[in-house]
């Protein structure tokens, strides 16, 4: 039985879904693979930061404020101070720093900082956020081999359902040349409501509600968070070395509802499609509305489906589909690449 | 740089575009996965067999007929000498066996022997072939844990595009509770004809001619193949224990066409679905004409496309879909497991 220290940076819904994931699959993880796992720290946003495993485990449990047991530094002095607590489980690669900060469009910070900060203190990071593959992704890579520790980022696009791990793990001699697909599911629940006469306020109110939208609804609607997904996938499947900056974009808005609505009676869908490609050497990648046949694989995808086609030399096209999205799909990612970690001997 | 040495058992379509695939990909082996390939030894249907590197080359490069040069043993006992004279190389986990011998739906022999016999002589074994996958896979994964060797299929089910790799590698701790697919592309193919008016007999032959199609043609149409896929996917996936035998099985014939007509009409599609599930604790699997709502993902797949969904437990269902297939994407399933075995330490 090996055991893994867990510093959590970052605990919103994700991160605490994450923590009930770890407790509902405790029997399996040892009895399958062989893994116990602890958390050993958390910082939060606005409740501090505490260390420790029993204090840990008493916040993490009753999901009370850390309050007065607990100081209150910036989540970055909290992140040192526990890699150099944990240093000697760092040395004998236990460690593992699970970062879910809030995403940020502009510069992907302070998540990339926390990332390069726990490997650089010999953690292993696995992360659910976007920001650091889609703007820092080859200097992050670089500082992993480095430090020789894992840096996996699974749930930073289409949740749970595997993409990373896919051409990592089941593609080792195939070339990916390209991709095309629906990434953001607030947009395309939005679409296919609309479809059907729903108000483009009515429906994103109601991914709001549902907690699916982001917070910032424009990261959605204007196409910011498929844009980073694009760059996320084209930085590590396409070698690319790009930011959400650098992806052509567009959005949806109310005026986008006759159009899906014309599209549909005519046996066509109108769909948000995130695409990229080598095109004479230059990497092009674009999000942005797209007038689709009735058989596009893409078109078939209702509510809140995403789906991922890869084009590829040896393969040709593969998809996969993702046909429900929820955050234990989110913490499953996050729980998928730490036994991704715990599997390497 | 490691170098592994390959036997070839069977020497068709499939293990001649492997060598080829080899030669293609020698560079980017050496480059990018620090391993070579040798191959040590072939086993034909027709023209016999040929142990010893420069043999093997010559006869793999000029394809020419082994002739005079070779013995006629039975391959099995032509497989046994090779795993002698390859003892070594067996001992220090070099020595993989290809298994790619023509399907038998009776009981899946002797691919089945084959492995067995290579597994106990020390060689890791990938194969292509579904028989021994859906005849005895639960014997096999014994028989290779005992040995400690690898026993890889990807090539079994749709091709290259990885089943059984993406559960095992990228699913880590989700339980598989069912599936349903469309796994079998001559039967797509016709029913996707008929339905635009072609008649049975002239969509099979078309299949036939491109080499699509087995060459018994009863195997597709009757529904085995895809039978012998459903039990492969519910012994590996739902840890079944069943036959080919054992799934109920129905196939498609000319009085399908008028009916598949119908259903487009309708906005409906038939396809020829796989399932297996658990009901009340015991399995049922099937193959039969399903006749699908428009929206399903399954009733999207054009002419030769294949999908399985999965429905799991973490991840609700994923669906993998292959959007087109050739004998290149089956050598490149067995290129894939060769791989697996190599990045073992």
């Amino acid at each position: 039985l090996r055991t893994f220290d867990l510093v959590l940076i970052g605990y919103g819904n994700v991160a605490r879904r994450l923590v009930a994931l770890l407790d509902e699959q405790r029997d399996r993880l040892t009895r399958e693979h062989d893994v116990r796992v602890r958390i050993v720290g958390i910082a939060t946003r606005r409740h501090g930061c505490v260390y420790g495993p029993s204090a840990a485990t008493r916040f993490s449990n009753s999901g009370q404020r850390l309050g007065t047991q607990t100081q209150r530094p910036s989540t970055l002095a909290f992140l040192r101070d526990s890699l150099e607590r944990s240093a000697s489980t760092a040395r004998q690669r236990r460690l593992i720093v699970v970062e879910t900060t809030t995403l940020d469009i502009e510069r992907g910070q302070p998540a990339t900082r926390h990332i390069e900060t726990a490997l650089a203190g010999g953690a292993h990071v696995v992360t659910a956020n976007k920001g650091p593959v889609a703007f820092a992704y080859r200097r992050l890579a670089r500082a992993a081999q480095r430090a020789d520790r894992r840096f996996l980022f699974e749930g930073a696009v289409m949740d749970g359902v595997p993409i990373f791990n896919l051409v990592r793990e089941t593609l080792p001699a195939v070339q990916i040349l390209g991709f095309r697909g629906v990434v953001n599911s607030t947009t395309n629940f939005i679409l296919t409501a609309m479809e059907q006469g729903q108000r483009f306020d009515d429906a994103l109110a109601e991914m709001q509600a549902r907690g699916i939208a982001e917070a910032d609804a424009s990261l959605d609607i204007d196409g910011w968070d498929a844009a980073a997904k694009t760059a996320a996938l084209a930085n590590v499947l396409l070698g690319a070395n790009i930011t959400p900056h650098d992806v052509i974009r567009g959005g949806i808005g109310s005026r986008t509802g006759p159009l899906a609505i014309q599209a549909r009676a005519a046996g066509r869908r109108l769909k948000l499609v995130a695409r990229a490609e080598r095109k004479r050497g230059r990497l092009v990648a674009r999000v942005g509305v797209e007038d689709l046949r009735g058989d596009d694989l893409l078109a078939g995808l209702e509510g809140q489906q995403n789906a991922l086609i890869l084009q590829t030399d040896l393969l040709e096209e593969i998809a996969i589909v993702q046909r429900s999205g929820s955050l234990t799909q989110t913490a499953y990612a996050l729980l998928s690449d730490l036994l991704t970690v715990a599997r390497e001997r």
